[in-house]
């Protein structure tokens, strides 16, 4: 189960013709209430595209009717035609379901630097709005149709006992960085929330999840993730109740998007406590996962702890030398300024990868989840202009 | 020629038994003077190795006899015991050359977090002291013996028209990066120059040579630049004429260890302009130096300005989208906000690229000087252990 999940949702992923392929490429997300509250993380790159200035705008009323997503086309760094083509695309889906393109979001993923074919994405429009429907297949359509280097699609749906439920989609597998990763994310709610808590609990849950994903660095122009919220279950959840099933929808998509980023062959985690602050914890655990040695290490299953130290010695942090440790899966390797175990007491040979890093200085903690580097990592984007 | 190209040094580079393989690697530089002027620039990476801590120290007093190198470990996160096999090791070589430690620097590269095997690196310095000459082919002999994994030495000598010269030498493969690179370099002179001159000289040089090289965004723990001054041309430069000279040596050091950087298969030079600070156009060029989707499309000759314009869009800088533009081998692909020429226009099938980024919001320039990332890099980091 995905977005349509949660009552009150129906979802369509449907061919436009937008990718060469003939894949499917066009997804669409429809709130049928009662409420149409939502909210909305962006990229913090400067360079944003058209459909994120777009969305950005109509979420400052905090109501959504619906979300349309293509793959196929980024729609970033096209000039005003690129903004006017995100415009005509919510007026389509406006006029479909009768409403106003105010309340429609629009998400574009693929390559930077071209316009969208517009006849293809208003037809797919209209075929999407026949095939809405609130089953799992509809769901998964959806899913599948935002899918660019992905190579599977991505989604959950969790459930609270109190009668209410969270479900979600996801896409990215390359580009997946600090805020937000390269990442387009649609999540749904049938509990009943007013649009303030839904902006914290979606922020809230987002800071500890989405944005710290870091496989490689890259913030891509696209980056959105939207909550909606029908209010269908009639039940309203306490906002710590809500924020904690959203943050765990939000970790299942990371996992996911994670395990199947380009090239990756190692899910890495990377703790790092006794920080004296939480962005210490943070801008670290960064560092260390954006480096390419010790990410090379890693893929060669080499619990290389130098390259550890090497990295987070020069991240912006309070590091002393004499009171940090490293310990790569289980095994403290670096302690009190020396080797404190041979390297090979560290067993990389499986997938799963835990890095801590205690820096003694303090009592924050952050995790950040990596990825190795690979040769197929290398291939991918050599080969793939996206 | 290299470090023994001014008049005023020998050099030797030996086979201690440090390295298994039985290879040169260990060397040794040693200023006969008459001035024994010296400065130097350090990693600023938290975590130091002993050498840095140890030469740090020496510099204080601004003369230097000798400067003994090794390859086969880096001897960092070693603890106490690996900085008094450092300071050993300076001890022996005071004792062959009749002076003091204080006078003698010490280098190490090589795996991190392993000691050095002492007997072989205190016979080695005996060797060495044994076979010192003035001679180009000791000066070859201490530029390979400092090589890791470089696949050749570097070495450079240039003359001024008033008499005096600059050589220098310089190892480092990898871990190349913001702050010096992974990286030793002695740089000699028979200038004569007073200790602040120099350091001065020094670090106005490296600020826009070694410092601008970024292959892979790693600091290493053992980054050394060494400047010393024999003062036996007789002749007194002026400042400007030194650092002039200095710059071209320090840039033709960066341009071999930039082409010998492993698994590179593109020159890559990303000149930032119309920045409005000059730390704005080097964090944009950073930025985009160490993008791994930015220099996999450039391991696939692919001009994809799309990449280049979502990695400076997180750079810490004044960024307009409207007023960028990105011009890579002389063809502008990006201006006023979208796509300015087909990315088909740009060929990039040759070694060296040179991508201009204009920011339009100032006067202030850099330049970075970088690589691609290749299958041959990744290979290289995740069979090696360093």
């Amino acid at each position: 189960m995905t977005v349509t999940g949660p009552k009150g949702f129906r979802a369509a992923g449907v061919a436009a013709g937008i990718k060469p392929t003939g894949a499917l490429d066009l997804a669409l997300v429809v709130n049928d209430g009662p409420d149409q509250a939502a909210a909305g993380v962006f990229t913090r790159n400067v360079i944003k595209a058209a459909p994120v200035l777009w969305s950005q705008e109509v979420l400052r009323h905090r109501r959504l009717r619906a979300v349309v997503l293509n793959s196929g086309g980024a729609n970033a760094a096209t000039g005003p035609g690129g903004f006017q083509d995100t415009h005509a695309t919510a007026e389509q889906v406006a006029k479909v379901l009768d409403t106003g393109a105010i309340e429609v979001a629009v998400c574009s993923t693929g390559l930077i630097g071209e316009r969208l074919p517009m006849p293809a994405v208003l037809s797919g429009v209209d075929t999407a709005a026949g095939a809405l429907a609130a089953t799992p297949e509809a769901g998964l359509a959806a899913a599948t149709a935002i899918m660019t280097t992905d190579s599977k699609p991505k989604q959950t749906f969790k459930t609270h006992a109190d009668g209410w439920g969270i479900g979600g989609m996801a896409k990215g597998a390359g580009m997946l960085a600090p805020n937000l990763a390269t990442m387009l994310s649609v999540v749904t709610t049938d509990a009943s929330l007013e649009p303030d808590a839904l902006d914290a609990a979606l922020r809230a849950a987002t800071r500890v999840t989405f944005d710290r994903l870091d496989v490689d660095g890259g913030t891509s122009t696209n980056d959105t993730v939207l909550l909606l919220a029908s209010g269908a279950s009639g039940v309203s959840p306490a906002l710590d109740d809500f924020t904690e099933l959203l943050t765990a929808v939000c970790l299942d998509l990371v996992y996911q998007l994670r395990a199947d980023s380009e090239g990756a062959t190692k899910d890495v985690d990377i703790v790092v406590r006794g920080a004296a602050s939480e962005q210490d914890a943070i801008n670290v655990g960064r560092t260390v996962a954006e480096d390419n040695l010790v990410k090379t290490a890693l893929f060669g299953s080499d619990p290389n702890w130098g390259r550890i130290a090497m990295a987070l010695g020069r991240a912006q942090a309070e590091i002393d030398p004499e009171s940090l440790s490293i310990t790569i899966n289980g095994v403290t390797l670096f302690a009190n300024g020396t080797t404190a175990a041979d390297r090979s007491a560290a067993d990389l040979s499986g997938r799963a990868i835990e890095i801590v890093i205690d820096l003694g200085v303090g009592v924050s903690t952050a995790t950040i989840y990596s990825t190795d580097l690979s040769h197929g990592y290398v291939e991918e984007n050599s080969a793939y202009s996206s």
